[in-house]
Formats: C-alpha cells, sequence, structure tokens
C-alpha cells in the first residue's frame, strides 16, 4: 500500500503554522508499515487542490487529506473530492444531526452554512467527531481510499485513532507489516568518522536500513525494519544493533529518547561520584542540562556560574596572578577553575569551562568560539580545546554539549581523544 | 513570481521530525510577496526527488530545496539537480578550500565523502555556509531559480538572511504587495487580562489584524499588515501598537525576537546595577538565560547552583537551624538565598530560586511544583509564591520565567503584585 498526505490550507503556506499534523499522520503510516513517498501541501485553493488529488489518485492507494473541511467557503476538500470522483455532493443525514446536536449542547445559533459541514461525495461515508463539527470522510472507490481529516489537531488525532485506524488495519488485513526504527546517540565521534566505521553495515543490507544524521555534537544512526510484527521488526533491529554497538565501542551513549545528560548521570551515580559544575562561557547551561534530570540531586551538588573574574577568585580560587598571565579563556584557567571547583566544594569530579561565546570579546588570537574544558578528578586533570564557529547561542550549546562529553568519556574510561591537551 | 518548496528527508516522512524548515521558508516568501502555491516532501529517494523537482520546474519560477546536501550516500540533491538540468557535478575550487578549512579549524580530519559536499551543477554557484560543510546552492537556467539549502535550521536560515534574501529581492523588483508581522510580548499578566484591555481594538479593525498567542509565562500579540511596501505596512502597524503599549502600561517588555532577558539585562545596565543569581530548583537555566544575552558580562557577576544544603550553607550563608526549621523549599530558605548571595557575593540585585520540581520530592504541604522566589535588593526583600502544575521540565522552564519577571517588574518599578508575600 502506498500512501499520499495532502494538508490544505493558506495559513500553511505562510508559513503562520507548523504542520505537525502531516508528522503526526506520517508517524501513524509509518507504525502501520505502509510506504508515504510524498507529502504536499496546498492553499484554499479549488483548482490546485483538485489537482494535487488527481495526481495522488494517480500514484498513491492510500491518500490523507487534512483540513479544508470547515464551514466557510474557502474549506474546499469535500468539493474537490466530489471534483475527483466526478459525484454530487449530498447532505449526510446523521451528519446533519450532528451537527444540529453539537450547536444544541453548547446553546449556540447554528448559522446555514454550517450545514455545509454535513454534506459529502455520493459515495463516501462520514465519520463522526466528537470535538467538532466537521465529520471526517471515508471515501473507497477504484480501488482507492481517501481518508478526509479536519485540521484541528485534536479532531484529526482523534479521529484516526477511532475511525481511521481500525479501518485500515481490516483493509490491509493479515499481509499488512510494520515499520519499527531505533535511533542509537553517539557522541565523541563526527557523522563521516561513524559512517566510516559501518559503511558496510549500512550499505550491505536493507532490513533495517540505517540512516545517519548529525546532530551538533552529536550523531544519530536510525535503524528501521519492516516486518510482520512490532516483535519482529525488533527481532531484526537487536543484531545490527550490537553489530554497530560493537564497532563503535563506548561511544554509544544511548537508544532513542536517552539524553547525553542522563547517560552521564547514570554513570556518576553508579561510581558514586559527586559532581560540581565551574561554567564561564556556558554560563549555567550544563548546569541546567544535569539538572534537567529526575534524580540529579544525588550526584549533582552544585553549579558555580563565574561570570566575573572576581567571582573566578573568590568561589573557585584561581590565583590572580594565573589570570592576569594567561588571561580567563586559557588551559591555565580552565584546569584551575575545575581544580578549585574540586578542592573549596569538595567534590569527587569537577568540570569547567572558559571561553568566548561571541559576538564580542574574540581577538586574532582567541578568536569567538575557542572554548577550554577541564576535568579534575582524583587521579588527575584533562584539560581539552574546541573550536567552535557559531552564534553565541550556539557556541554555548557545543560547548556545553563538549563538557558532556567529556564527561561521558572519562566516565566510560575512554581516553582523552585526538584534540586534547595534557598542560 | 511562483515559488514552490521541497523538503528533503526520509525522516520528515516517517514524522520524526516536525518539518519547520518549510514554515520558516513559507514565511520568507509571504514577506517577500511571492506567491507560493505548492509545498511537498519527499524521502532520499533519487527517483522521487528528480520527478518532483520536473514537476515544480513546470509550475513555478523560483524553487526552494531543504535538506539533502550532507555529505553521505543518502543526500542526494546535489545529484537530483545535475539531473534536473542535465549537467554534469564538478568540483567548486572555493567550496572544497572551505570544507577543508572548516576541519582545520576544528583540528578533525576530514573524510573523503565531506568533498561530496563541494560538488555542484555546472551553472550553480555556491553559497557560502559559514556554520557547517554544506554551502547552498543557487541556480538559474531557462527563466527559472532553484535554491537547494541545507537541512540543519541555523544554517538554512542563516543563508536565506545572508544569501538568498538580497539575491532574490535584487531579481523580482518592486511590484508586490508584502504582509508585515510585529510581535508584542507582555508579561505579569494573563491572556485574558491582556484582551480586555484591548478587545475593542482586536475587534474593530482589520488591518493591521491582531492576534493574541499564550506561551507559558508570556502573552504575545501578533500584529500583521498587508500594503504595498514593507514601509507602508509598518505605518499602519505603528499606531496600533501604540495605543496597545498605552493600554497595557509596563507590561509589554519588547517586540518580534527581543526575548525578556534581553529587556531585564538592558534595565540592569541603564541602572548600573550588578545581578546575581542564586538557583536551586531551576538548576542553572536563570543564569543560562541571562548569559545568553551579548554584552551580560557587564551586569551579571555570578551565579551559584545550590543544588545541596550543604552548598546553600557554604556558598550562600544560608543559616543552619532555618533550613532545618523551615525546609529548602520555603520563603525563609529563599529570602535567605537571595539575601546571601547579595551580601557574601558583593551585587546589587540577587535572585533566588527554591522549589520542587519533580516529580520526586512532592508533599501534600509542599507539593511538585510550588517554587518561592525571592529578590534582594539595597531596599529590602520581596519574596514570591508560584505552583507550576507540570513536568519537570516545564516547572523549571516556568520558575526560570517567573524569577525573569520579577526582576522585570522590580527594575521597572511595577509593584510585585497580588501573589507577592513579603515575610
Amino acid at each position: 500500500m502506498k500512501a499520499e498526505i495532502i494538508c490544505v490550507g493558506t495559513e500553511l503556506l505562510l508559513g503562520q503554522i507548523v504542520d505537525t499534523n502531516a508528522a503526526y499522520l506520517a508517524q501513524v503510516l509509518a507504525q502501520q508499515g505502509i510506504d508515504l513517498y510524498y507529502k504536499s501541501t496546498v492553499g484554499d485553493n479549488r483548482q490546485r487542490l483538485v489537482a494535487l488529488l488527481q495526481q495522488a489518485w494517480k500514484r498513491a492507494d492510500l491518500i490523507f487529506v487534512s483540513g479544508g473541511l470547515g464551514p466557510t467557503l474557502d474549506d474546499l476538500t469535500r468539493e474537490a473530492l466530489a471534483l475527483l470522483v466526478h459525484e454530487e455532493l449530498e447532505e449526510d443525514p446523521g451528519a446533519r444531526r450532528a451537527v444540529e446536536e453539537y450547536f444544541r449542547r453548547r446553546n449556540r445559533t447554528m448559522s446555514q452554512n454550517n450545514l455545509r459541514q454535513a454534506t459529502r461525495p455520493k459515495s463516501a461515508i462520514c465519520l463522526p467527531n466528537p470535538y467538532g463539527t466537521a465529520p471526517g470522510l471515508w471515501l473507497e472507490k477504484d480501488g482507492r481510499v481517501v481518508v478526509a481529516l479536519p485540521g484541528v489537531p485534536l479532531e484529526m488525532k482523534n479521529l484516526v485513532e477511532r475511525e481511521v485506524l481500525p479501518r485500515l488495519r481490516r483493509k490491509s488485513g493479515a499481509d499488512s507489516s510494520v515499520l519499527c526504527s531505533r535511533v542509537l546517540k553517539v557522541v565523541g565521534m563526527g557523522e563521516s568518522a561513524v559512517e566510516e566505521q559501518i559503511m558496510d553495515l549500512m550499505t550491505g543490507q536493507e532490513n533495517p536500513t540505517i540512516a545517519p544524521l548529525a546532530k551538533r555534537g552529536e550523531v544519530r544512526l536510525r535503524l528501521t525494519a519492516k516486518a510482520r510484527s512490532e516483535k519482529e521488526a525488533r527481532e531484526l533491529i537487536k543484531p545490527v544493533e550490537e553489530k554497530i554497538r560493537a564497532r563503535l565501542k563506548g561511544y554509544v551513549f544511548g537508544a532513542d529518547r536517552k539524553l547525553l545528560e542522563e547517560a552521564v548521570g547514570k554513570r556518576l551515580a553508579a561510581g558514586g561520584f559527586t559532581l560540581g559544575v565551574a561554567e564561564s562561557c556556558t554560563g549555567g547551561l550544563i548546569s541546567h542540562r544535569i539538572t534537567g534530570v529526575p534524580g540529579s540531586s544525588t550526584y549533582f551538588q552544585m553549579g558555580i556560574v563565574a561570570y566575573s573574574n572576581r567571582c573566578k577568585q573568590k568561589l573557585l580560587g584561581v590565583d590572580k596572578e594565573l589570570l592576569r598571565k594567561y588571561g580567563a579563556v586559557s588551559p591555565q584557567t580552565a584546569r584551575a577553575m575545575a581544580e578549585g571547583m574540586r578542592e573549596h566544594c569538595g567534590v569527587d569530579v569537577a568540570l569547567s569551562t572558559t571561553g568566548i561565546a561571541g559576538p564580542g570579546g574574540g581577538t586574532p588570537k582567541k578568536p569567538v568560539g575557542l572554548v577550554y574544558l577541564a576535568l579534575a578528578h582524583a587521579g588527575g586533570t584533562i584539560v581539552r580545546r574546541e573550536n567552535f564557529s557559531w552564534d553565541r547561542e550556539n557556541n554555548k550549546t557545543a560547548a556545553a554539549q563538549a563538557g558532556l562529553v567529556l564527561l561521558w568519556e572519562f566516565l566510560g574510561g575512554i581516553s582523552p581523544g585526538e584534540n586534547s591537551e595534557n598542560h
């Protein structure tokens, strides 16, 4: 079964709303194992909507239309469907009663145009919509199914779950398949380096497929399997996941919704370590991410956002002379901040950041995006240098991510890596 | 000029990410008065991408393609463009240098497949992308323009603003009408209270329209005007904005992209105040937001994330006895944290938060979502209580927003408000 999604609404083409309905419908199709090849959006224009429906009619068996079922003149989906299948619109008695009842229950006056919502092409059936006045439509003809859904997300989702999915499952019968995905998350290796390690796995098989996606400071590998049941799909994914984990060693920190700060927290808790964070350029973001994890208070003791030099001296005991000699953004200061945090505040592991987030403050020798990170532990201190080249927000984000990566690698016993420096 | 948008990525068809790029590009086109008739999404599939491009080539003059410019084998946009215009891909020397330089600056090894990103169809030019390795492409042929942009939102937006818009403006000349929006941002008043104040303005006119939108702890009013030029549209908006500001007095903190932390920072800088933040339940988020503003180091001195009681005592001088008697989540502790921060760290204004972010730690008397905030200044201390009822993440977000609102109101001389308590 091949599907298409058509979203209708001029507001979507003006960019005034983000189309979350399409993403939801796409997920539903994926879970049912139905291939989706195209998603299209069109405005409230009769001619273009009909043209798009005719095109979809040629290349798909199942067409979802979202939006355009309202009561006003620019709601054209019903009309366009009638034109598509060369039928007249007729009133549905049940739908009419539902619309009238909707207004009666709310003590509101129904206007005549609300009755437009009770019409449907002759061969369509109305799908009752308890949350609004627009029923959905289910139209089967010439081996194709067209499902029209209201654009209001709550109404749309309710109709999909209560009315559309059961019908779809009945139609597709026992031969239907499901699609399952699992996302492996990798830090400490770039996208191309990851790809090189697993190239043969990526090209050598089709079920599951492996698709890489780089997010700043993190590489994600999406494994998608198609099978007759979710269980079977998970079983296809499992051995491939194991191979990938073996190839990428300790660099896979989790899967699906797992966050790096959770993975780090788990290692801290398992080792019985307490943590303190001394942040300059990341301005509190590392503490914020770490404290976003429920239960983080068992290992996270404190954070200091040491923005001023005075604070670096007073709260972290960084030597004034050292700051004068090397500057606040230097490997020496990063080291002193981490070691000061560890000693003064009595934590087992201390992480520090100092850098130039931008847009101001850069020099040729110390450009915007230069960041030093340090991690002080019982066995010594690791110092790492990074060079980012984004705006303030993204430099902070990237530096915070680099701090968590450093913690993750240290706690997992991975060596500091090529761009680390030991001063 | 007629435009189409094509988004490329199997992850979009699986519904795994919501397509915010398409909405952004649609907005940009609307602002330029360029008609957008279709938006389509296709997976990482050569044949279908080329088919979609060919269709768009027939019905539009301007085609935006988002995504598919990465270094891996499933990034097909460059190839598809070459097939569309019947040209070979060739290496662009400038783009090659940029990719090599990107890796050199980061001390990372470039893999061979990164050089794929330096190729383009013969008649295309590369648009330099300072934030990533994939340059954009601008291709003009047979009266049509195709613009290919990377899928990473930051990179895409930067390219649109710096490279694409100036070129488009040069091409399209002066004949079209534009839509302009301005968003006024309000804190310290709920959505219905705001609506009551300006109801007559909302219903009494159509150009500009006024649409309210409530975001957690903030109300936004979108004013949208249509006119022959941006200047004319801005002139329609201006008097209405002035009326709204007059009605809502000091509660409008800014417009458009202005963030509350910027507005607060401006007031701190104007008053010559230094700021310190002592956070417990917000875990560093307030410091993170404040330090997100360029130049914040002139007023932001330091933040302390005092997660443990030991830290509250040691770094903020909170009395052990007080903690035992009233508990960490109490108006007394909030007050002591703010006053301790102000005295021990020598700042003019100190803000503190203490509360129960959840999911654990709640009791009938102190439920999850209970937050105390305090602001200590030369004239005394304000303590405020809030009750949120969300999950950990949203409770943190809401508490941080409440902290900034408290600062904003204090610095603007607005009285602390009804839910404040003076202990």
